[in-house]
Parts: structure tokens; sequence; C-alpha cells
């Protein structure tokens, strides 16, 4: 089936592209009754949101939400809850001279490829804009998730560029994180990535880095073998937002060059099922949660726009040197991190009904 | 839906447990007229077949496959293709004083966890014995693959705990991965893999690593924005086998070190369509295939059955002291090659198909 | 999955109630380049519309449709086209009465048995609204097929009450079914149609009826056995609409009573291929078309809002006696006639896309 | 996707051909811990096979079922349930004089046009053999909705031919149907259908009729609109039986003749929610379960095959006069009852599932 729709339960599509005259989403598969409003969703969005700090782009988006459909008298209907978000600071013709050239390391050409036609209006449905969709469904998963189970999901940036910061991942607080406009709970490192990312930015060039999440109060028992194992379902929910490249789970590559006897999480005796001593499994055996933190890391390329010159070909095969102009982030990692939480939080609400449909007899 | 299920338009069940009656895997929409027998599928599932050579499990199981139904006078009729592969050497005894013992870092709680009941005869289907059926459909897939596309799928083992290989992705063969029984094309690097899995198994312990996949000759245009884009695609396919913990695409975790200017791919003109000179894409760009080579890495942990004592707890909560027995593997990556070429052939399989359904008009 | 879904390729979702904000719909999976515009859409929304003639619900809304994104420069994108609809003369004051009262065969009474909340403004998403996400969805499909394959779907009213048409289904055209505002294209039956209508409307009665569907120009191949054939899948989606109580395909009911060797269809060869001297199969054998015209019948239940006083129960277990108030449709045929269209071509587009998997080699 | 799967929770795939070596089915999605054995799936599969009266096909099969995978020490694990069948009285010679002809009425002629091959022995897949897939899953639907909900579904013969039954929906019981192997619960209608029957076979023709389903103790609230409604989900379940050529749920086309106040079902107060004083609802309103019974009749052409010369085409389109030889049925009826029955069960477990995840708050 087509690509814009996430989940099976609670399920999601999304749409809009990024100079359009809307971005939004449906979720088909919110339980009845749950109490929920603009007031619950707007957070996340503003988390989001361009301009929101000198660090990322300066698109001037209110991204204000209006539910259309599925909320009634304050509470979920069951039907599908429409949100959507006007795009207002479009401004097309600064696109322009772009119209014909394929920017390197976007998704120009590739679009062009696949479709044979591509909304050049900064990049069109490939524009991080897409994302204002699913970070509204994650808001709506957080509240589901956080009434039935407690759980709570929280992610930050552990790295720009080559500056890595230290967390420690079980006592780590939202508050420690929002303290900084580039969300990371480590001040120091916080410090060092501002400026490297205020660097790049002088010089025309961007940086990537590493997100890392945590979801706290999951219960052992979600996650669907063998194919839609719950880290399964993380890893392609993560590589599916932009920019993403690489996935970790627990120990994830550093743990592939252990021995099994430093890597296996011993278990102990725990007030509700075992518990392991380590968390080398992120939470995760067998592809079914554990009852400990789920952890997973997701690593994102530096941003393919940069104002230096770059050669490339336009489409008519001809090589050209494009000198990019329009608003940009030089780094998306702050911006990413409501984004991973948003994966986070959709792929634990339809696991979590899922497993409903398990746990019958 | 459940689990067990893969793929859209080229989709795959899969059934059976480590020691029931049989493995096997129904493949539905493989497209007509295909010429297809029982010698397009043994060769792949013999690479992946315990007792292939002394560095995997000693189990005996010939892995003889047979096709059910789907296949009439050498062609695919359009049907599901069923296949199936009988359990020999199932020695449940060998299993019964765990059947009440929680594994390290198995899927024995969490299976308890999740379904209240489980078949502890050599972890049933939290056993490798599961992917038997991911085998011969992919083997069908490529057979699809190479018939309609001219793709070829190939993976080798890059790292087995501390030893990296070095090996040139564009040129590599199948001949040279399939030279030494750990599949790895550089034979430096093979002999010191060989060495540090004995010196594991001799010291009753495992090691993990990693498996570098290439996909030539696939076109430009596959992947379906946004959630099911060609890299997520990827990802939760490489995740949903058993102990993979880490995917990157491309570049990865690495390229998120870098600056834009260092990672973007220029393009150049080539003969059809525009061509990267790096490519740092792993051939993916907005999550659409861009012509050139697909490229992934998978970590895969330690194998979890190690022959050491190890603190655990069983099933009423009592903490014990498992030692395990049962044949086992002391390092999964040589038969993780096989898997990981398979789920990329079923994820290029079912995009290959899907874009049919696109480039229309 | 959640039910607001439908199509696997060519794949809508709709939202909306009845009173809410507005109504709409996603499609997914339009294939990019096809012309598109609001002007294809709003013709099949006119049809659907209240108020359009004496014979329909008077409430007020001009149904005005707004393609909020997929749609770039005249053409689609291959990303999901958003349409939206805006509810303007909701008049939620008109249902208040009935807020607490279980109408008789409506859906109040189950939508409080499975959600515990309704809207229980007009109906909420029980409303025949909702079903004009779909009747724009299936103006996008008419597009496509009309392009693709020179498809036509067209359908009447072949029988109010006790009131049968005769109608010769090869001949029958669009002009002769809009000819009159019961669409019924035998104008001596469309006379006493409309006769039966105005009676029962001022009985503060209501009356069912049958909608005839033919499709033109569909190619042999469709359909995909066995649960997807092209008949169950028209069967599922006519049921779906409100007030459907019946489907048959081709010879139906009656074929049920006949001889074998009364109803088989004699083959004799044809320019394309075999063709049928009859068409009691109603171009559909083994699930899949055979060339000949799709020929379809659903049968309406009278509306379940009538004037008449009516027994019935409260929210909370009391007996009540209704007199409903609020507007509403004596006979909902002339207004189901685009929604049996809607349906047919959605299941035509997305099977027709599904082939495209299928005849590859 | 592909057409051979059906059900979203509780969802199975099967496969086999008439003459290919097995048929079968997996179930994947059943909850884990309930009670099965093979014992719970033969005597539904007794009930489909043929030589079971001297009113079906004289083939002779014993299908007896094997359980392959899922069950574990006599319950479920809540994986896979494949289930197979071995071909064993399969005469492909018998079919070999009419390899190259399309039969009228059969789906020879579509399986070429779709697939461009077929397996002409014995209809392939698309012969009813391919039911037996479907009954094994309908029986541990069966058995699951006894357990969770005490849900009761039986089918009988209500018409072949001119004959028609006259049976309290209300009352019957699997005796009364069973106690003749027309199954038909009036024992008058039934000597009469069986005299017609036997007077069809010998004159070398076939008779149709209809079966009609009911479901008792059905909870309200099961149902998925708005496309997923159960009535819609019965309309697509039951027109994917072979030879199914109507569906109706309720009062169906007749209802469509009855005016608003004689149609309408009143409610009054019931010990658990609302009851309808009639059901010409059929048990579900607005697409979903009222807590009446369910009602539904399904319509079944006459058998295509018969023994009288018909004119047809060969595959080189050049006109032949078929006289088919081969085992059939003069009547399909007495064994369509266990595969609407199997519809209707797949359909309520999926539902009842599914309703597990809207029940949460």
């Amino acid at each position: 089936m087509a690509g814009n729709s996430f989940g099976d339960l609670f399920r999601i599509t999304t749409f809009g592209e990024s100079h359009g005259g809307a971005v939004g989403v449906i979720v088909d598969g919110c339980p009845p009754r749950l109490e929920l409003s603009e007031a619950d969703i707007q957070p996340d969005l503003d988390r989001r949101r361009p301009g929101q700090s000198h660090l990322v782009t300066q698109r001037r988006e209110d991204d204000r939400v209006t539910i259309v459909s599925g909320v009634f008298e304050g509470r979920t209907l069951g039907t599908p809850i429409a949100m959507q978000v006007s795009n207002r600071d479009a401004r097309p013709g600064a696109y322009e001279h772009m119209a014909h050239i394929y920017r390197p390391s976007h998704a120009d050409w590739t679009t062009d490829a696949k479709f044979g036609v591509r909304n050049w209006q900064g990049g069109g449905r490939a524009s991080a804009r897409e994302t204002v969709g699913r970070v509204a469904a994650g808001a709506v998963a957080r509240v589901l998730l956080r009434r039935v189970a407690g759980i709570e999901v929280l992610a930050w940036v552990s790295s720009v560029g080559s500056v890595d910061a230290t967390v420690d991942l079980s006592t780590v607080t939202p508050g420690e994180i929002e303290a900084n406009p580039v969300r990371c709970p480590d001040p120091e490192a916080a410090a060092a990535m501002t400026s490297a990312i205020e660097t790049a930015r002088r010089d025309g060039d961007s940086l990537g880095g590493v997100v890392t999440c945590v979801a706290r109060g999951v219960p052992a028992g979600l996650g669907e073998p063998v194919f839609d194992k719950l880290d399964a379902a993380l890893a392609g929910a993560m590589i599916s937002l932009p920019a993403a490249k690489g996935f970790e789970s627990g120990s994830g590559f550093a743990g592939s060059r252990r021995r099994g006897s430093e890597h296996n999480d011993p278990f102990v005796p725990g007030a509700e099922g075992p518990r392991t001593l380590a968390n080398r499994s992120g939470g995760i055996q067998g592809g079914i949660s554990n009852g400990a933190d789920i952890v997973c890391r997701v690593a994102f390329k530096p941003t393919a726009t940069i104002s230096r010159p770059q050669e490339t070909v336009d489409d008519e095969g001809n090589p050209v040197v494009l000198e990019a102009r329009g608003r940009h982030d030089p780094c998306v990692l702050p911006r990413a991190v409501p984004l991973v939480e948003a994966m986070t939080l959709l792929v634990l609400a339809d696991h979590w009904l899922r497993q409903r449909a398990v746990d019958v007899l």
C-alpha cells in the first residue's frame, strides 16, 4: 500500500507539502473517551517548530494546530482524529532558481525518478515540514500512553558532530533536556554543541548528530515477533525520519564487539517478574519488551542544504554549480528530538493496543 | 495485524517452531510465469543450514525444501507458493532442564510475559530456525529480481568481535565471500575471525559482529515515502532478524560526525540520469533509491547462549545458576549472511512491484 | 486496523462528523502526473449534495471541495491528495432533544455500545455526511480509470419501494439517468417513484429501493482471488454504505433458482479473447473480470428517520416515544447513486493498480 | 496486497491447488493458551469433505488435518498455527482433455487473462478445494469464540432451486441441520431438495440455492465503521466463496420494498441494554452488532460444471463443444453450509479481537 500511513491499530496517515495549503494527519484507532484538546498537541508542535531559537531555521510558522474531527465535548469519539496546520510563511519564490536543479543529497532527483514530477517549492513532501503530522499524532499517543500505562518517552541530543554528551539514562528529566535550545541535558556538551552549530552556520556548512531516546514504564510483553518486533518497528519508524541514517537498540554496534559473557543481561528476581541487572538489551529481548527502559539511538546526517557552492546537475543532465538560498537548519538535531519521541510514542501506542488482542484468555 | 507477515505486494508469512513438525513460509504475490524450482531455493537454505562448517552449531538438519503449492510445470502460477522444511534433528529432551529457566538475553521471559505460554524446546518460535522461511522466500525474490531487473544482492561478514575486514564494496564477488566458512571476503580478516570464533567456543563464550550488504543494479525510484522509505523498510527488516541490534544505511553513525560539505554526494551527469561521485547516501536519498549501489550494515550481538554458568531466575522467580547445554553457534555471523541477503531481497522485490503501481502514466 | 481506510494501492482514509468542522478524505496511492483539479471533483459532490431537489433532505450545504495537498500545477504529485469540505448548515440544536434517545434502526445505541460515547449531533460519524469523502475520492478514481483504461462507471435507481424500472443495461447513458431528480432512466418508473417518495414524505414515512451499477470497459483480469475477488471487494464496498442491506453480482439471488444449463454463459470467440453470449456472470468469473460489463445491484433499506411517533428507549433504559425532527431524506436512493458509483470506482482503481504488480513477466 | 489473506487481527492465509501436494492455512493472531487439537478441526472439515453423501461429488478425500505449528502441549502458543491437508484422490488425468478449453462460467478464461498461466488440473486454485483452509481456520475461530464469548454460529440450506424451506431462525439447532445430507432443517423441504438434486444429477445438470446463517450470543459493539462495518465484512467474506453471487443482511432486498414505519426495529428495555422487538436489522445497525442474532443469507449459483454438451472456445480462440467429465457436485449447497459458517466465524473472531483495542478506557 502507499507509504503515508503508519501503524496498525493506532494508525496515522499524514499529508501535505512544504509550501502547499496545509500539512496534517488523520489518527485512526485512538480509543474513545480519552480527554484530548489542542492544548495537548501544541506543546510538542512548538518543540518541532521552526524559528524557536537561533540554532534552527528562521522560517516563521506558528504551527497552530486545529482538531477538525474525532473529538467531541473534550473527549475522543473513537472516530478519525483529523488535525491540521496551515502553511503561512511559505515563500515558494525563494526556490524558483532551484526548480530544475538536483540538490546534492536531497530527494530532488529521486523524487523525479520515482514520480516523474515534483513540487520544487521547499522540497515539497520531502521537506521536514512533513513531520508536523507525525508530531501531532505522537502527542495524541503520548496522552493515551500516559493515561493507560504511565509510559513516559523522552529524547535528547547526545552528540552533534564530534561533541558527545554524558547523560545518565535512568535519571535524565524533560526539564534538563529543555533547559537549552540544543536539547542536550549535559550543560557542558550543550555549550560546545551550540558553539559548533554556530560555527557551522557561519561557515555556510552543517552538522549531524545522534538523538538518544528512552521510554520508561513500558510493561513487559509488547512487540509482535517475528517481523513486527518492538525494536524492528522502532528501527523502521526512526529511519523513516528525514536525514536518519542509523539506528541502534540497547548496546547496538558497540555491543557487537563484546563477548556473550560480557554482554548478556543477568536476571534477578524483581517485583513484577524478572529484572535485568544491566540493560544491554535496551529493554527488548526477542523483539518483546522486558519491562526495563527501552533505549535506542538514531543517527542523523548533516543537513544536506548548505550555503557553499556545490557541483551538481540540472534536470536536463547539465552540470551546474548550486548556491543554495532559502532558510534552513545548520543542524537538525534540536528539532529532531520531538520527532524521535513522536515515532517512539506511535510505535508504543500501536503495540500497546495490539497486545490487548493477544492477552485475552 | 499479527506479526508473522512481511511485505505488501510480495508478501510472506512464516510459520514453525524450532522443534515442531516443520518450518516454512507462504509467498503471496510472486508474479506468475516465473521459472522456479526447488533447485533455486536450496542453495540459499544450504548457506543458512546448521552444521555446514565447524564454526556453527552442529545440529544436523539437511533442510531439504519442498514446494507444496503455487508452481506448476516449472513456473509460478501467481497463487501462494507454500514451502516447507521438516525439523529432523529436533532433540527437545536437551532443553528439558531449561524448561522453567529464563536464559539471560534470550526471549524466554519476554515470551512468557507476552503469551503466558511458551514452547521451551529450542526456543520455539524465537529460535533462529524461524528464519528458514525467510531464506526460502528470499530465494524466490532473488529469482524474480534477477529476471525483471538484473538486481544482485550480496552480503558478507565485515566484523567479528574486534576483527574488522577491509572490503571493496563495488568489486567484491560471491565467490570471494563463499571462499571461507566465515563468509568474509578479506582472507586475512577471515583467518583472524575464524581463530577468534574458535577461541570463543573453547572458552564457552560467544562473539558478535557486523554484516555488510550491497544491492547492485537497483533502478532509481524504489521506496515509498514517507513511512515506507526504502531505508526504513530495510531497517525494519534487518532489526527483525534474531540478535540484530543496529542498522546503518550509507554513512550511518560515522556520517553523523561529518560536516555537510564533506558528506553530501555531488552529482555528475550519468548515462541513466544523475550519478553520485561518492556514495555516502548508500544508494538512497529521501528514502528512494538513486541508482547507485544500496549499502547497509547490520550489527549482531554475541550469541546469548554460552556454556559458562550464568546467574538468572526461574519462572517462579527463584534465583538459579544456568549451565546451558544444547547445540548452538559461538558466533551467528556466518549464518547471518544469507539472512541479511534474504531480507534485502524481500524488501527490494516488494518495492519493485510497488513501483509498478506508481509508474503508470 | 481501524476501519476508516479502504483499498490497498489506491487507498483512501476518510474523516469527519456530520456537525463537526469539516469532512474529507486523503487519497494515498493515486499515480503521479494525472491532470486533476477541483473541477473534476465537484460534479460528483453536487450529485451527492443535500438540497439538490425536492426529493431529498433540505439541509443546505454547497459542499465546495478544496484540494489541500498532492496536486501541483494541475497534476497529481504521487503524494497524498487531501480534500476537504466544510460543514456549513450544521444545526446541532435540532438534535438536542434526541441526545439521550436511541432512534430505532439508527446507529445511536450501537455507537454507544461500541465506543461508550457518541456525537449525537446529526448522527456524528454515522451520518450519511461521512460519504462526502468517498465521493470526492471516487471522482479522482474516475479520472484515473478514464485516463488509463477508458473505464466508465454509471449507476441508477432501479427500484423505489414497489416501483421497478425497466432499463437496458448495455445502452443506458448518464444523460438518461440525470434526466430526472430520482435518477431513474426509465421515465415512466421515474414518475411513479417521484410520486411514491412524495407520498411517503407527506405521510412522515420513508422508502427504500435498489441501485444498479454497470462498469464498462473493464479489462479482463482484475480481481485478487481468493479473498479479494473483484465481486467480494464490491460486496464489501457496497455494504459499507449507510443503509445498504443487500448486494448481488450478475444473476444474484434470482440466479440461484436456475439450473446450470440455463445459467452458464456460453463463450464465443471475440476480438480480445473469449466473449460471453449472456452476462449472468455479471462480468466476473472466479472473482476475476472477464471483459464483459461488470453488473451489480445494491439494496437500501427505507430511511430510518421518519416523522411518525416511534417507541424506543433512552440511554438510561427508559421507554420513550420519539418524534423525530431535523431534516432528512424520505428516500436515500437518488443520493445513493453517486455513492454506489464512487465505491465501484474505488474498487476498480485499486484492482487496476494491483494487476500492474501481477502482469509483470 | 495479494489476495490470499483474510482478517486483520485473526488473520488467515490459505494456500494450495486442487491437485497439488496439499492445501492448507496459516492462522496468525489466534490468542495464546487456547486449548486446541486436531479433534476440534476435523468435524468441520468432515462436513465440507467430498464424498460424504450421495448428493455431493464422489472424489475421495479423507481430508485429515495436521497441525504443523503453533500448538504445544494442547494449547495455542500465540504463534502461527499452520494446518495442512494432503490431496490424495487427485486425478489430474481426468482434466487433460480440458487443459486448453475454457469451461463456461468457470474461472479458466479469467485465470488465463489475469495470470497468463493456469493449473488446469481440477481448476487449480479456483477449485472449491481451496476452501479446506478456510474451514480449518474457521474451526479455530469457533473454539475461540465459544470460549471467550459464548458465540454460536450455525448455517443451513434455506433454498435449492425453487424449493424454499421454512425455518425458525431463533430456535433451529445444529442437530436439525445435520439430520439430513442436504443440511436443511425443514424435513419436508429437505426431501424435496434431495429429490431436486437427484433429478438434476440424472439430467447432467446442476442447481443453485441459498444458505442462511445465524450467529447467536454476539455482544453489542462489534464492527469497525465506516469501511469495515460488520455487515460489510460479512458481505466481502461471503462473496469471496466460490459460486457466491448474492448477500443479504437482515431484511435484505425484501426490506428495500417496505416503508420505514414498517421496517424500523422498535427498541424496548432489555437486560443488557436496549433490545429490538423485531430483527429486520439482522443484528447489525450502523455496521455495528446490536446484541440481537446476526442474520445473513448467501446466494450460490448452480454449479458451473454440468455433463451436458456446451458451446465454448479453446485457448486459441476456436469454438468447441465441451462435454465435461470429472467428479463434481450437482449442487454445492450442502457443502456450502460449513463454508458460510467458517467465514462468519472468521469475521466475528477478527472483530471480537479488534473491539479489544477499542474498549480500553
